[in-house]
Parts: structure tokens; C-alpha cells; sequence
């Protein structure tokens, strides 16, 4: 059997069809379009002759049923809000091809990737034994606050066991993805090998002044919270720019400022930031800094303020033999037009990457959008990137 | 008859009593204590002699029933929730004690200095001839949204007429506040002598970029809002000190990052900047430097930012023969402490500054502290202030 990259963009708008959103999808996760979007999947999967079976938390597995050594395939399958049509659907009908071309895969669907529920990565968790039962107690939705619980017993979920996967069936995890960005589309390139998922280090900073009023308090006297916020900032930006890594990103995503009303010097700044590396070498440097300027604005001004760590997570970093595997084949397929790049985002392969080799192959995005219904991918690439995948799979499954 | 200031200081704390909260009290404008204490204030003018009245709006006004020259003088009475005993209170019973003492005076209480209601000033421009009937239609709580027309209608006040003030009667009014800051005490000072009530020029500045995911897209490809307002506000932190009149402020009372969500790169920023002088000249200058400041930012920037005008207000000078005549009393009762200072919070003097000549007089606020029940100022400074009034009160009321 070889690769049919007809069928496999037939699958892809096929799928599509399932919660259609304008150009895009909206497939919440445990909605019914999200489970008729699973249905799909195992209709699939059997079709193809796996052994498909939907767990306690809504993984999607199709099991090869021949002989190893085995590969695990696969991302998510439901969709932001109002999304688009590839995301991780592209990964899922990607491995699809892959099984259906013959080779030992086993297709996987993780589960609510998308985090519409809290916790984030329930299903890539789940199934690396990484979610307990307590926390699936007292997840919530994001968008209406429905308890997990009840969601999972409204899709018809409740009582099923939760697969653990057996990291020793599988020789590796592939996953395909667009890549949420426009760095492939501005170099002209069609296809980037992932060397690493970067690690996300946020942080809380709060900062406490004196709430006053603002016609009462000559410049002087005032100890105004975000004033000592923007010079903190401003701080960063100075500083940043000269320690950081090549690929570093590091994003102010919210100010709150206490109480937020015109004629009132702010008592109180609250701050969400996060700085993004594949180095935790490059993350300590910089969360160093970080400390470093804090401490210098607690020595200059007349606020207080204190760093929180919310989460530092750690760098998935890709195996280099699956990446060799790709790099052969983009080049085979796309001489001179693909790139080694790290994964900005999080991505289900980060959660395996503690079972298994892993590695990610992303399509070019157009204009990098991502999340939005007009996400989009020129589908020359997605026939590309998905041959590509197979022809690594292969040379990997046949490397010692 | 001779200035009672133990009658003085008696009838603050009887006040005091009505909505009484810890030591403070809460007499939010309407309330069923807000018009018990206009009751108690109408009473205490039957006393005195004086002829009271109440308008459709809530304004108490006492008159003099006696030939003139007059004054007008006092302040409000409501307060802000759970706040201050003295505030506005103050004023209007020191208005009180200059009645009975036998100055030619009309004490007012004016209603919703303190804008419980949307609109502000709603007594004093009521007054002054400056509030429609449409405003008093469109008004609504800003404590839980009840539309004017019904509290004015709870309140007993629907269908009385609004008074409108004949300027030609009298020969100015006279204002008694606490200071609302530290000024005076950090001085050691009994007394200000108010020069003018500042203006207030408010803005909205709106930067626009480009709403993107904070994993996905590079520190140069970035359009982040937020990052534009962090470097626009430190241009200003930086430029204004330079450019500032003596007694300028100004505040950043509210950043709004959109969508303020940690792991995306704000698209949008929406802050409220206020500049508060006595000078127009000065508002004018740093109002000029805001929009170079901005022009500069659009020409280095990938944001666009946009300057909003949402009020600027024109300050109120208070009149050189009443200051002079509260400098003479302040120097009598106080020799050496006490300044001339301006009044960097608005104040019903402001409104009544078009029709007629004005002047205010500040006691010294323990700790500054304002709109909080714990507000306070020491017995011998307001019998001290209440001194320094009566007494200029007379002498300009002598003056040609």
C-alpha cells in the first residue's frame, strides 16, 4: 500500500463538514459536534482495520493489530472556538494516511488539547497516567463553568475506563501540525521539522502602592502601583532584549490596575508574564533578570513589588533521530524549502515526550493565522508535509 | 451675637449621628439618612431664623431674611459610601455658625456633590441654571443603576421646583472643605486659603496592534499594544517632570490590555490619562507634549496610537478680596500656619464660580485621609477654621 494524499485531503474536508463554522469549524471539546467528530474517527479507523475504543476522557485510540515495533500517530481533534479546520485534525487524518499506507500506527485523538476545560492537556494526561480523578472533579469549563464531570456524562463518557498507553509498544510519537505562525510562509518554505516544544515560565507581578486621590496627591507624595508597573516594563524591555536567546519570546498578556478608575492613583498593579525558551538554561538567565530588576524597583521606588511564579514548565525536546528522519525527507520532498524550527505553542507531544521519542513536522500557516475560522493551509503543502511524515515514518521504523 | 464655636463643633456631631457608620458615616445622596439629615439641617435653620426650603433636586436652602449685602456660603451634605463625618458636611455647618453668629448669610447644602449620580454637580448646577430636565431624565445610580426620576420620587422630591440662584443677591460664596491631602499637616499648618480649584483634563489614548499568540510569533514580527503603552507611558514619566507647572499632577488610573489573557499578545490597549493644573496654560503645554509624544510613538512604533479628548474642564479661580480677607484671619488666628494652596479635587465652589466671586478655606485632614469613614481633622482646627471664616466673612462683607 502506498501513500494516498487525495484521500487524505478527502478525509480532511470530509471532517470538516462536522461542525462547519464559515471557512472554519467550532468543535468544542464534549460538544456534539466534538463527538460526532470522534464517531467519525472510529468509523475511520475501522474502516482502515484498527481497533478503534473511546475512553473515560474522550481519547480516540485505533490500534494497529499486527506486529511491532509500533508508531504512536496523532494530536487533537476538536477545535478552539469558532476555529479552524486543521489545527490538530491535520495531525489525526495525517496519521491516518500513515495507517492506511500500511504502516504500523497507532492513530490517536487526545482529548480537550484545546483546554476548554481547566487543567489543559486532559487527554495526552490522562493517557500518560498523569490526571487523577480528583482533578478531573474539579475541572470546570472555561466558557459556561459546566463541571467536567457533567460534560463527560452529557457525551455518554461517564464510566468508561481511561486508557494508559504502554510506552514500550511504541518505537516513537509523530505528530503534524500547522504551525500557528508565519515564519515557513515568509521564507517561501513548505514544511518545519520541530526540534523542541519551548517551556512556558509565567509569572504573576504584584505590585503594591497606596490607593489615593489623584487631585489630593502632589507627584511627590503619590506611591502610584502603576507607575512603578510601566517602569518596571519598561525596565524589561530595556533588558531583555540584550540577554535573551535567539528564539526567546516574552509577552505581557494583562495589566490590572487597583481600582482602575480615572481620579484614583492606583493602590495596586497586577501583572501576567511569561517569558518562552527551549533553554531552560536561557529560561534561568532571564528569570534571573527578571528577579534582578525587581529588586532594582524595590530599592528606587516607593512601591512594593513581588514576583509570583505561577508554572515553569520544562522544554519537550524532539529525538534526534526521528527529526534526521524528517530532515531526509523534507528534503527529498522540498529541497531547500523547509527549516528546523522550535514549537512556540504547546502541543499533545510535549506530555509524551517523558514516554516516548517524539518529534513534530508543521505545515506552513497562511498569514499565521491560527484560532480563527479563517485559519488556513494551501493544500500542495498539506499534501506535502503528509508525505513527508510517511516517508519518515518508514526510514525511522526501519532505522535500529 | 459672637461665633459659638462649641455650638459649632455640637452640631457636626449631632450630624454625625445620622448614618452613622463606625466613625464615619454612610449617607449616600437620596438615602433615607441623607434626607433625614437635609431635615436636620432645616430644622436647625428654623432655629436660627433663617427661611429654609428644599428643592425638586434636593438642594436646602436657608435665607437670610434680613437686608444685604449677602453671602451664600456651605457646601453638601451627602457623603460618599461609608465615608468621612466632615467632608461637605463641614462646610455647610459652618455656614450654619456664621448664620447664627448674625452674618447676612443664605447657608445651601447643595445635592450630589459627591455624584451617586451619573452627570456630577447635579445641586450646583441645578442652581446655577446649568442641569435640564433631560439630564435629570438620563441620570442613573452609579451604586446600583436606579434611574434619578425614581430616587428624587422615593425621596419625596418628585414635582417640587428646582431653585434657580439670583447672583445679584449676593456678594459671594464662601466654602469650608477639609483638604483631602497631607499638605497642611505635613507643614504643620491650621489652614489653607484656597487660590483656585483646578481643572481637569481627561483622555483616553487607544493603541492598536495586532492580536496574536505569544508562542507562535516572534519578538520582531510582534505588534503588541501593550508593549506601545508601556514605552508611551515612560516617555511621559519621563517628559512631563520637565515640562510640569509647580503643582501639576498627573495619573494613569486604568491600562486595559486586550484580551489580557496570558498567553496572547495584546492586540489592543485602552488607558485613561488625566492632567490636573490651575493653569490653562500649563494644561495646554502638556497637553501639547501628549500629542508629540504620541507622534513620535506612531512614527518608531508598529501600534497605531490615538488620542481621545473626553473633558476638559476650565479651573476656577477663587476671587483676590476674599482671599485677602481669609489671608488676613488665617494670619490672625494662625500667625505663620497656615498657605495659600490649591484645590486639586472639584468642588460645588467651582460651579458657582461663573455667577458669582468664591472663596474656600481648608482645614488640615489627618493623614490625608478622604472618603473613608475614618476621615478626620482635629476639634481645635475646625473651631479654629470656623474663626478664620466668620472673621473674613465679616470683613469682606465690610469691604467696599
Amino acid at each position: 500500500m502506498s501513500l494516498d494524499t487525495a484521500r487524505f485531503l478527502a478525509d480532511l474536508n470530509e471532517l470538516r463538514q462536522i461542525g462547519a463554522y464559515k471557512t472554519g469549524v467550532h468543535r468544542p471539546t464534549y460538544s456534539p459536534d466534538d463527538m460526532r467528530s470522534r464517531q467519525w474517527l472510529m468509523n475511520s479507523m475501522t474502516e482502515i482495520g484498527l481497533k478503534p475504543e473511546i475512553d473515560g476522557i474522550g481519547n480516540v485510540i485505533g490500534r494497529h493489530t499486527g506486529p511491532g515495533p509500533h508508531l504512536l500517530a496523532g494530536s487533537h481533534i476538536e477545535t478552539q472556538n469558532y476555529a479552524g479546520w486543521l489545527d490538530g485534525a491535520l495531525g489525526v487524518v495525517a496519521a491516518l494516511a500513515l495507517a492506511r499506507a500500511g504502516l504500523p500506527v497507532d492513530v490517536v485523538a487526545f482529548a480537550d488539547e484545546e483546554g476548554h476545560f481547566e487543567g489543559g492537556f486532559l487527554g495526552s494526561r490522562s493517557a500518560a497516567g498523569d490526571l487523577t480523578e480528583a482533578q478531573i472533579d474539579a475541572s470546570r469549563s472555561r466558557n459556561d463553568g459546566t463541571p467536567l464531570r457533567d460534560a463527560l456524562a452529557t457525551a455518554g463518557l461517564e464510566g468508561k475506563p481511561r486508557i494508559v498507553l504502554d510506552p514500550s509498544r511504541y518505537k516513537g510519537f509523530f505528530e503534524m501540525h500547522i504551525e500557528q505562525g508565519t515564519q515557513l510562509e515568509n521564507a517561501g518554505e513548505h514544511a518545519g521539522v520541530v526540534t523542541g516544544i519551548i517551556a512556558i515560565w509565567q509569572f504573576r507581578i504584584v505590585i503594591t502602592g497606596q490607593q489615593d486621590h489623584a487631585g489630593g496627591t502632589t507627584m511627590a507624595e503619590r506611591r502610584d502601583a502603576g507607575l512603578t508597573a510601566v517602569r518596571l516594563l519598561a525596565a524589561i524591555d530595556a533588558e531583555f532584549p540584550r540577554i535573551c536567546g535567539p528564539h526567546t519570546v516574552w509577552t505581557t498578556g494583562s495589566i490590572k490596575l487597583d481600582p482602575g478608575a480615572p481620579s484614583i492613583i492606583p493602590g495596586g498593579a497586577d501583572i501576567l508574564f511569561q517569558i518562552r525558551d527551549i533553554s531552560t538554561e536561557t529560561l534561568q538567565r532571564m528569570e534571573e533578570t527578571l528577579v534582578r530588576l525587581i529588586q532594582e524597583s524595590n530599592r528606587r521606588e516607593r512601591c512594593t513589588t513581588e514576583l509570583i511564579v505561577i508554572r515553569r514548565s520544562v522544554p519537550a525536546l524532539c529525538n534526534p533521530a526521528m527529526m534526521a528522519a524528517l530532515d531526509t525527507a523534507a528534503e527529498h520532498f522540498a529541497p531547500g524549502k523547509w527549516r528546523r524550527m522550535q514549537s512556540g505553542a504547546g502541543h499533545d507531544a510535549q506530555v509524551m515526550a517523558p514516554l516516548m521519542p517524539v518529534a513534530m513536522l508543521f505545515t506552513p500557516s497562511i498569514g499565521g493565522i491560527s484560532h480563527h475560522w479563517a485559519e488556513d493551509t494551501k493544500e500542495e503543502d498539506l499534501a506535502l508535509c503528509c508525505q513527508i511524515l510517511e516517508h519518515a515514518a518508514r526510514s525511522f521504523l526501519a532505522s535500529s
